[in-house]
């Protein structure tokens, strides 16, 4: 029990804007010394995904959503104006302008700022997903857990 | 007044996977003996349709909305890859595999452990939903209802 | 530091019946004497957008932006069956018709209400958008300034 300030993100969404917006709040709130974790379940797990294919035995239906499936936080579209994948990258040309951190590098920067970083368990099933697949450093839980972290929080939000 | 931990999420949303994970929290938060309350507005409010017709007086525009909207929580979409249809069913698939819940069953199970299912009357009237239309159990409320539950809340969502 | 109760909001989406609930629930907070913000960022800030055009240097990007996002709450699209611009129609039909607030007027009234409304800077650089483009009565900041805001809050939504 320490008494730091908890901020508790749900990242449900798989677009890369809303993950944007997921870790720099996450990093901010690390940068002022809140104990911070993402909760990545359904869609928001794509952002935990290696880039490269990792040999894994699948099922049918899982191999349908292993394809159909961005592979990783840089494939990600937006929840608007993604223009069949034209808008990632207008928005990545205007972030590399103004030196705006891309959504990888956000990521890792967590990692460094000791965010934790939860992939639910329960979604990865549905969705035929394996740790193999995810990114290292990953913790893997549910919801009891999600639970155990958000009930004291002060800055809960599902995004 | 009691000392029991408090969840409140606002079910905005009318697809299928998020409606699974805001029920999916509330069941384990009541399991965890949180006071829980799910507040339906907008197209949340479509979770709680009856399967059957339900014969109820309509103006041309209510029943505009009545038919386009997705009567009760199986025929819901999904907020990704939903191919007209093809997705939830793919999604119902690997639940029944895996002996995940399907929602409406998660929506009964939420019943049963008390969760406080709320549907909100200005978005009703909006909509041109009425009583009869929606599950029992159900209590009716506005945003003051809401912000009195949510004010004194452990985990407050908006999904 | 007053023993005000305090809603804190994230207005990322820039669908016009989730901006309604938006502005609803800080509205609602607002009379029940809450300290109510509302940080506007990535496409949720097009809420704040005067409707005329105002002339202000762009590059190509951020010209590309400005033509491709709504000009103001009035001009938002729903976040489901938008049907190319009949549903915002039909939704703002049956408000008038139940005398709801269309949310230009929302917004008067979160301003009228002391409601913070905030633009964040970061994503306005993003976006291309200038100050002399947005209502007035705005103030500007960035994530630190938000996360002052909700640590200490009662109910925080990202919506």
């Amino acid at each position: 029990m320490t008494d730091k300030k908890k901020t508790t993100i749900v990242l449900f969404s798989g677009d890369y804007d809303k993950a944007m917006a997921a870790y720099i709040i996450a990093n901010g709130a690390a940068a002022y010394d809140h104990e911070v974790t993402i909760f990545h379940t359904f869609w928001g797990l794509n952002a935990l995904r290696k880039e490269e294919i990792i040999s894994v035995k699948k099922g049918t239906m899982e191999r349908m959503f292993d394809k159909m499936m961005p592979r990783g936080a840089d494939k990600m579209g937006l929840s608007k104006m993604n223009f069949a994948g034209f808008g990632p990258k207008m928005i990545k040309d205007v972030m590399k302008k103004h030196n705006a951190m891309p959504l990888p590098q956000l990521i890792e920067m967590a990692n460094e700022q000791d965010v934790k970083l939860v992939a639910c368990t329960m979604t990865m099933d549905l969705l035929g997903l394996q740790q193999e697949e995810l990114l290292d450093n990953i913790e893997y839980a549910g919801v009891a857990a999600y639970l155990a972290d958000a009930e004291d929080g002060n800055v809960n939000l599902f995004i």
